[in-house]
Order: C-alpha cells, then structure tokens, then sequence
C-alpha cells in the first residue's frame, strides 16, 4: 500500500473489520464490469489487508494476479484472507509503487483502489504504472469522493467531521475528492479511450442492506476512526466531533437517507 | 405548474428553450423504467412548457395522459409542442395542485417531474396526489438535488452561485435539495414499496454531449438565470456572480468534470 505515513486510516484490527464489511457490500457495486483472462497478468497495486484481492481474484480466477503492498503486516492479513477462500491465483509481494521492482511492459492489467486518493503525487505514479503495462494494457482506478455524501437530515456537524477527515488526509499529502479528478488523471497520463463513471452507493429504509454496511459500518465508522487524529490536530474538540458522528448515525434511521458517489475509469496504453 | 411565485426559473423564452435542451439531454436517464399500459389515466402535475410530457407520451403512446399546471402560457407552449411531434394521448387542463379538479382516485399513475422542489409543503401534497390514486395505482416523482454538484476544477465561486439559486428557492418556499429527502416523503404520505435510486448527470470531455447539454446548457444556464434575482435579493455583487457562472463554466472545459444527482422513486398506493 503506497500510503503516505501518517495513513489515516489506520491498520488496527477494526480497520480491517471495516474493510471487511466494506468490501462485501460494496463488491458488485465497485467490481461489476472488471474480469481478467485466462493467464493475463494483472497487478494490484495497494491490495492493503485484501479486501479488493478477494473480489479481483474471484471473478478472475485464472488471472495471474501479482498483489503489492508497502506494510508487510498488510500483506499477511491479505495473504491470509486468499489462502482461507481457498484462492491460488495471488502472488503478495513487498513493493512500493513509487520504486516497482518489476520490469517496463510486465502486466497486461493493472488494478489500483483506494490508493491514488493517498499519493502526493497521483499524475506522478499514474505514469509510472503506465510504463508498468504492455502496449493496450489496460488500468482500471476506483476512487471516493468525500465531496460526494448527500444526506438527510443535512447536517452541519456531520460536514465538519467529514472535513476534519479530509483536512487530515490532505495534510498526509493526499486528496480524499480526488474522485471527481480520475478522467483528467488518467488522460494526462496518457492512457486512451480513458471512460470514467460514477457508482453511487445509497441508503435508506428500503435498503437496510446498504444502511448498516455502508452508511454506519464503512463511511461512518471510517470518518469515527480519525476522531483522535482530529482531536489531536486542532481540528475538532471530542465534543463536536462526537455530534458530528451522532448526525451521521442519524442518517442510517428509518427516515435517514445516504448517498456517496464512486468513481471507476479505465484506460488503456496504446499499442 | 404548481410553483410558488416568483417561480426562481422564470418563464421566458430562453428558459424555455433551456428546458428543451434538458429535456433532450436527459430523457433516456429519467424516463427509462417509466412506461404506461394502454389505456391507464396518467396525471402529470406542473408539466410547465412540456418538456417531460413528450417523453412520457412518447414512451406511453397509448396511455391517456392528463397534464395539468398553473400557469397558461406554460400549456400553451406544452400543448403547441405535443401536437408538433404528432402526438395525441395528451390532454392538457390548466390547475393548481393545492385544488385539484378529479374525483378521488381517478388515476392509475402519476408522474412530477422537479415540482416538489417548488412547494412549500411537499409532504402534503403527495398526500393529496395519493388520494387521487385508484388503490393499487403509483406515483412517479423525480428531483434533483442542489447539494449533488462535484466537479474539477473546485471553486468556492461556484459554490457560491449554486447557494444563491438554493437561497432564492428557499426564500421563494421551496427545497433544491430535495432529492435526497424523495424516500421518507413517500414513504410518509403512505405510500408503499417505495423505491428510490440515484441517477447521475455526469460529464467530462469523454461525453462531449454531456459537456454541452448538461454542464452548459443546463446547469449553469439554470444557475446564470437567476443572477439578475440575486444580485436584487443582495445574494451576490455582479462580479461574484460572475465569476461564480465562469467557474462553473471551467468544469466543462477539457479536462473539467460535473456530475449531479438526480432522484427517481416510485411507491404504490395500497391496494
């Protein structure tokens, strides 16, 4: 995973829970649309703890999928989700991606989640995963927008400590709105027939699936989890910051409703 | 069209030609789903200058459709362009929604297209539209939301402009962001099996249509159009105003992003 240090979300053990729950709501939502060829390799950069390893893996099981991370105790958690799905299509290896041990044109696909909105440099390493691919390879990037919630009731406690998690994630050198940004990223780093689109999650009454796997177990459990970092910044006293988390549980009630906007692209390095 | 004067969108000819760009721009994203049997009495609330009614008698040829508004240069305009496309399942009825002229359940569906925005009690409106439902029968309802708007380049500009719009329709006693409150309002006027999903307005230069009709054409022509009203209401100075409209305009250049949420949802009458 090549996360800038502090990485705000954490590696604990309730991170990877979160992760987890996140992962199996979120699954078709994100991975629709993203299968592999029998003996194609594909490189999965930033696989953390695994949860996009599994799906990936899954849908292509006879992909030869080669999976990076820079925290090793990551890497094991991962390894150790494939090997208990009883998967053997992975291969885990210590690597960053700002320094790819891997030779120019190795992969035929390169799948990357989650990872560029924590790069200082996004543009940067998109170029270098270019040279990563054989001509026509393809990329595919998802990435979140926190610009993105929308729900009810609107809250301006709820909005700060959403910001404190971007103010956070920006001071670390990342970009947590960098959804919105992926069609230009990827255009300007070159990739062709660069196509890009928005995969909504949304929560209300009649989705209780999506209300606690997304809306409390992943997108307010996340913002939760840099309460002490915020504290710690100056950027929210735990008072406030508590009735912020308060009125986004709010929106996971009967007449709450919760919107947050995914982008997937894909693009492709010509021949 | 039961909007609250002063309706914030105006009614000249400009607008009504923004309409019918929008209209063509986003037919297929609105309308899909949405076809009535033959012979089934469709009321249509606000249909304005027709923009929505000609998808949805298009879509319906042989349904009956019932397009009632408040204001009769809008029918006007709705009726002229009906019979232009050589259509005849629409009958066109000059009416308020807050007085409906029907019988109690006299429609097996209803469709409101961007009205509930308008009113200032939409919880109370949709109770009414229920009753005029045959039991069994459903109500269609699609809104935005004024909170919906991500794009690249980020401007606090054009935030501002977006707030001047959401302030003079709140001002005017209606919500711009409504969509997100579209489940709990039906579910709360009694409907049933109420299901809403996001539709998502999303342009970059891969979707040059998208550019044009919906990121120009639509939104920030929509947001432009209320300018001369903001600057009297003391929202905004002319300079902020306008520059607020050039951002805006910056996100549909090329390696600009927009996207905006719309939300349709349906729900029964129970039987």
């Amino acid at each position: 995973m090549q996360i800038v240090s502090p990485y705000v979300h954490g590696y604990d053990e309730a991170e990877g829970l979160r992760l987890q729950d996140q992962a199996a709501t979120l699954e078709e939502l994100l991975h629709c649309g993203t299968t592999y060829q029998s003996r194609s390799r594909v490189l999965e950069v930033g696989c953390g703890v695994g949860a996009q390893t599994l799906a990936l893996a899954r849908r292509s099981p006879d992909a030869q999928i080669i999976a990076i991370d820079i925290a090793e105790t990551s890497l094991a958690a991962a390894r150790r989700r494939i090997n208990e799905a009883g998967l053997h299509n992975v291969e885990f290896r210590l690597a960053d991606v700002h320094a790819l041990p891997f030779a120019l044109s190795s992969f035929d696909h390169i799948f990357v989640c989650f990872v560029l909105e924590h790069l200082p440099d996004p543009a940067g390493v998109l170029g270098q995963l270019w040279g990563q691919l054989t001509p026509g390879g393809t990329l595919t990037a998802i990435e979140g927008d926190h610009g993105s919630p929308l729900f009810h009731p609107e809250s301006a406690a709820a909005r700060r400590v959403i910001a404190c998690q971007v103010e956070l994630q920006r001071r670390a050198g990342g970009d947590a709105c960098i959804g919105r940004r992926l069609h230009p990223l990827l255009a300007q780093a070159g990739f062709i027939d660069v196509s890009v689109a928005p995969r909504m999650a949304y929560a209300n009454a009649s989705r209780p699936d999506w209300v606690e796997g997304f809306t409390r177990r992943t997108f307010t459990a996340m913002v939760a989890s840099v309460r002490d970092d915020a504290i710690a910044a100056g950027l929210a006293d735990a008072a406030s910051f508590d009735d912020g988390v308060r009125a986004l549980e709010r929106t996971a009630t009967l007449d709450g409703t919760f919107c947050y906007t995914f982008f997937k692209g894909t693009g492709i390095r010509p021949a």
